[in-house]
């Protein structure tokens, strides 16, 4: 396995954690740097059309790409542990959780999207940390809004096992941290965080701790 | 099944197009008017805290959210016809087709951000546009490349059966018609789409075609 990485990327980190979870190792890490538009560059391109991260290239065939596919594909060609539980229900709950840090909050805060707020729409700096803390405080109160609110909760998002929504939640958390979001009024979210944070396969992946990160941000 | 669904919501018509296919009918649709915002009133809150559509009931138990997740609940629980290829690399291609349109696409231009740019930004109506176009953009040239790019393309994104990935090019495409964005760039969607649209699952599913639609946009 070659996965494209970089150490600043809250999607591949969801991807590295699902790696470590299922004891993988990929025989190649390769560094694309966001902050100099590597994911622009030729190289990158003909890896994923989309220009952007994360891809995963497991044997022959083109890489796969979009973090919670690769993450799906994870679970089913290494389905221990598993990552969703098994009834239908709670698979939805599971996928649906996740696609709120995936869908509906995360892409609204990528470079490519900080980079036409400052360069396109000429907004200060005040401006964009205004709307990078909407997204991440509206998705943080739907989550914490599901997750005090539903007898499915456990230690993790749905009962006492890791799924693909605790693994959302802790990019979540990190990108919270990256923009200095507070994230106390959300205390079912920190404590199902800080669970995740005590599991090795999550502390291991985090971005703060890949090759190239400065020690704080 | 009761669906809460609004005739203009693209993630709606995702769920709505899946519910054709599996020929399964709601037993109650039950109107959220986006454009006056009811999905921030009391009544929706209480069904789904993240105050977006869709939202499905499925017997006792809380309402099932994310488009995506709503739909791979709906295959699981209605297998045939799949919405996925078998084997896990194909399932890996057609999940991140459709989630180029359901992550980095779409949540680009829902109401809240339309509503953030317009009242909090201060934004002109042509400036807004062009932010929906670049971003509708994006997500069209990265579908264009991968589908017109690989032999696994067939009548539709994935071989000749009807995928998630379909359900999220036809919305895709509805989401460019609303905003007049020319699809002519990019023959191989269009041509998919077109294969779609002849698919009554899909014309009877189109926003047009929903209750309180107007005859055009």
């Amino acid at each position: 396995m070659k996965l494209f990485s970089f150490w600043r990327s809250l999607a591949t980190y969801r991807v590295r954690i699902a790696l470590n979870l299922k004891g993988l190792v990929p025989d190649e890490v390769i560094d694309v740097n966001l902050m100099k538009g590597d994911q622009r560059g030729d190289a990158f391109r003909k890896v994923n059309p989309q220009m952007v991260l994360p891809a995963l290239v497991d044997g022959e065939g083109p890489a796969l790409f979009q973090s919670l596919a690769i993450i799906e594909y994870l679970d089913e060609t290494h389905p221990q542990p598993p990552l969703l539980p098994k009834d239908p229900r709670s698979r939805a709950r599971v996928r649906g959780l996740a696609q709120i840090v995936a869908c509906d909050s995360h892409p609204l805060l990528v470079p490519r999207i900080r980079e036409y707020l400052e360069h396109e729409l000429k907004l200060d700096e005040p401006t964009r940390l205004k709307w990078i803390h909407t997204w991440i405080g509206a998705a943080l109160k739907a989550l914490e809004s599901n997750l005090a609110g539903s007898k499915e909760t456990g230690r993790f998002c749905h009962g006492d096992a890791v799924t693909i929504a605790d693994i959302c939640l802790a990019s979540q958390a990190a990108g919270a941290n990256f923009y200095k979001y507070d994230l106390a009024p959300f205390p079912t979210v920190r404590r199902i965080v800080d669970a995740c944070m005590q599991n090795d396969a999550f502390a291991r992946a985090h971005p703060l701790r890949q090759p190239g990160a400065p020690a704080s941000v």
